[in-house]
């Protein structure tokens, strides 16, 4: 591609409402212009980028015995009925009406369509297994569009299906998802980890997410650094390895009038966060005999949600208490709660209950007590896991202590079960001549958002450093001062000319520019290796080659140039 | 690919409600599935052929120097306020709003979005001329969906919009566009023709359509058979050779009570339908001092509206005018209607104007004049090309006779001229430093269409009958009783490793099936080679060949087998 036909796009000044640096380099590169709030045009490099992803997604997918198929993106709402997903959806979900004022949705996912697909089309358990993926425009009417394609609303995924009659059988295809995922996410060059996931409301037995790794990640990443474990911070379980103290003080009331937090307790009394303990207090589920429950977790650690509202006590999902419904059960409020003499039931983290001498809210306003201790002062607590792991906590996996890194989700695989199998009816007939209703898995890859945490991860102050595979072009030719010198252009030309030849995926910037121009758009554009060729090298046969991530220089014979380059790319 | 692997999912049965061959067939041959009117599910067999179409499109597209972008499916509607076609565009357009009841619409086509990109992005002369494209999702609410991805409501589409300064520079990119297009079909193995259309409301200058030729298209294209010329009916000139000949009979009134058409004054007259004219009334122009006018064509002749609406003398769109609105401006009513005496502006067709001698009504309901001779009778008519050619009718670029085929519209070039960038007020700074106008160029190509074209111009009554190009799968290997000779799964595991390892397209059906579903499926999917393994040619070392489109067949040393594909294929 020469520059002077192409549309390089390139901005000086970082837009001003771009806040992720993805965001602003994709901008600024000339990769995006949005169109509106989460709707982007892709220019000719960032699309160049995006099918370079969409190849390789493709590639391993079809290794793995994926069998690729296009779903449409307009969606009849009665599928969406048959799943129940169309009263369970939120405001995501764009409902549209055609012109016979039929309703539609614009798919945010195609669970509906393909397992009605697979219900018509598959009719024994020999056509099983069967996985089908595409590769699609997807719609989803996020509140708040951010970052980019990061949070679009329209963009590009990857979704696969596939069906089974057995556990195991879904467990296999899953493992090879697992594997396939992991050739993608190395063949792109980057950083990344599967995390152990949530399954969420959908249920199912196991969930790996696949991050990138970055600073500018929306999820926190729980790693151990003695093995491979790594979790999703909302699923890691947080171990308590030390043993109870003896207690050694006496329980003891005292005044804490201006004292509500735990730093409160900190700066006025000096008590260490690590001896106290938050009392949180939350709807009971609505068959107990209690309206609330207790949950206690120690001063320095934080309430996990997801964990707590797996408590079969208490309600789905977690619902604080107000102050009136505590005041009105407790007699005190919040600030001054704590499980001594408290007419609820309690569950205390793991922490917690090995804790001794601790301090805690008296349940009385103004009032706390120290020197609290299990078994004496109050009963054994139930014990439960309940906090999020923090790093250096020791790791679940018994190696290792866990560290905590952010992640940019860009995976997600799923043992989806027969949640809509069965409310969609899509079984087969079995060895044994029943009809028997097919487990699913699910496999999702967000291509583009690929393209924005590639550059989370690869870039620097002069713009963006791509892999080698993600790159809109391997190489570019930077003729100086072209236009005034034959010379230079007839090197220029005949070496774009045997790069396209020997298949290098190549731009010519031909544009009449100053050479610092040039440079800049290239670096900001990210394009690995660059070739300069200018009259004083030709004096001596030969060109400069740049490397864009270490900067690395160096001449190379105007004969060796192509070679060169070949050997660089492989 | 093996069989056992994919979703084959070949019908036995023609689906009741698929009226083309081609829709018919992409069903029972596995390539799509109805999702809803409209909307259809692409399966592995019919994606890989829509792929392939993608591919040589995208290939020949940027060998014209085009580039490619990806717009969103999802517009907003104040870019089709500014364009004005928020207003004009009817019920084809789907228009949605968005959580924030915010109006979008589903992209029909994409001038307002590229139009906006480009005044966006390009400051300069110096940028153009700029030719963008993109292959992608539109969706077009059509009234009725039918014949398949033939009319789909959902569908893939290419589409290229240039930008430049000058009429001239938009032809020299209209022929760029114009030769790739060529090739593309050539490339794609298609009966094609590009024809002059009509510009429609749009204007412009120039416009060509790219018909497929086959019996179920939609439009009538008429061809020279002493030259290249093709025009859409619509469009073709129709050209009178022949001279008026003398007046040789008197004016005669004669009673015609029972007589309303040609056909009428034929069976009872003996009137042939050349010798007698039609005498249509139609709406004047708004500014006319008359509020009707009369058009005549030739008995056997068929009125041609678009060209009858280039009349500045009528109205836009054409208006019949109703029996009472004749009644009372000419006394009678259609059925005997005639030029003589008739108190209205008219037009007579070419043919018309060299008639002699002629029958038409007599403006008095029931009779007709006969023996009616221009100049003696009544005034010279305006004269004006008013009709659709016909079949044997000279041609209007002087050389041979018009045939006229059916055609089905894949592609569509455009001079658009500054409909879009002047409402968008898109310019750049000119060569002298003022702004300019953009005058554009678009260009479409209906990608999922051109599968559907395809198989209307290749099938027989066993199936589909890819061009090599096109085909799903380029080879198919067919195993005799594989699972019960140990000898046929080693050659055919073989073969297929070597067929793959080449680079070739193949198809392994590896299925538990008798050999006669197996060749039925594989003629129906329209495979275009097939080797066939069997104990039998083992003995002598060889498997058999068969081709699909003339079904020859023969043996070939088992050694040779890849090398006699890879010819075939060449």
């Amino acid at each position: 591609m020469r520059t002077s036909q192409y549309l390089l796009s390139t901005l000086k000044e970082t837009p001003a409402d771009a806040e992720v640096i993805s965001h602003q380099l994709m901008l600024r590169a000339g990769m995006i212009r949005k169109v509106a709030a989460g709707l982007y045009n892709w220019l000719p490099s960032g699309l160049r980028v995006l099918r370079k992803v969409e190849q390789v997604v493709r590639e391993e997918m079809n290794r793995a015995g994926a069998v690729e198929v296009l779903m449409p993106v307009v969606q009849p709402a009665d599928l969406w009925e048959e799943s129940g997903r169309w009263e369970d959806y939120g405001p995501e979900l764009c409902r549209l009406k055609d012109r016979h004022e039929r309703p539609f949705v614009l798919g945010p996912t195609h669970e509906e369509v393909i397992t009605a697909l697979v219900r018509n089309e598959v009719a024994s358990y020999k056509q099983l297994p069967l996985n089908l993926y595409q590769i699609q425009t997807k719609f989803r009417d996020e509140i708040r569009p951010r970052f980019g394609v990061m949070r679009g609303r329209e963009f590009t995924m990857k979704d696969a299906y596939s069906f089974h009659l057995s556990q195991e059988c879904l467990e296999q295809t899953y493992q090879t998802m697992f594997d396939a995922y992991c050739r993608i996410f190395e063949r792109l060059g980057l950083d990344y980890r599967p995390v152990i996931a949530d399954t969420g409301s959908i249920g199912g037995s196991a969930s790996h997410e696949f991050h990138v790794l970055a600073d500018s990640g929306e999820d926190d990443i729980a790693f151990s650094d003695g093995s491979d474990y790594a979790a999703n911070v909302e699923m890691a379980e947080a171990v308590s390895t030390t043993e109870r103290p003896e207690a050694s003080e006496a329980l003891t009331e005292f005044d804490t009038p201006n004292a509500k937090t735990i730093a409160d307790l900190a700066e006025q009394f000096g008590i260490k966060a690590e001896n106290s303990i938050k009392t949180l207090i939350v709807k009971a589920a609505e068959d107990s005999e209690y309206e609330l429950v207790a949950l206690l977790v120690r001063g320095d650690h934080e309430l996990n949600e997801i964990k707590a509202e797996k408590l079969t006590a208490v309600a789905t999902p977690l619902q604080f208490a107000s102050d009136e419904e505590i005041k009105a059960a407790v007699g005190a409020l919040p600030g001054s709660l704590g499980p001594v003499k408290l007419p609820l039931p309690v569950f205390a983290d793991r922490a917690v209950a090995a804790m001794a001498d601790f301090v805690a809210g008296a349940n009385v306003d103004g009032k706390h007590y120290k020197g609290i201790n299990w078994g004496r002062d109050l009963a054994e607590p139930e014990v439960a896991d309940l906090r999020n792991v923090q790093a250096g906590d020791p790791s679940p996996c018994g190696q290792g202590q866990l560290d905590i890194k952010r992640g940019i989700e860009v995976g997600h695989i799923f043992q989806l079960g027969d949640k809509y199998s069965q409310a969609m009816n899509a079984g087969v007939l079995g060895e044994t001549g029943k009809h028997q209703i097919m487990t699913m898995g699910c496999y999702g890859i967000g291509v583009s958002r690929i393209v924005a945490a590639a550059i989370e991860q690869n870039h620097d102050d002069r713009g963006i450093i791509w892999p080698d595979a993600l790159a809109p072009f391997q190489v570019v030719i930077i003729p100086m001062n072209m236009h005034k010198s034959h010379r230079v252009k007839e090197v220029a030309d005949k070496l774009y000319a045997d790069l396209q030849a020997a298949g290098i995926d190549v731009l010519f910037d031909d544009r009449k520019e100053r050479p610092g121009v040039m440079f800049n758009d290239m670096e900001l554009v990210g394009i690995p290796h660059t070739i300069i060729i200018g009259e004083r090298g030709l004096d001596k046969q030969v060109v400069e080659y740049k490397n864009r991530r270490d900067g690395e220089k160096h001449e190379v014979a105007i004969d060796g140039a192509v070679a060169h380059i070949q050997s660089a790319l492989s």
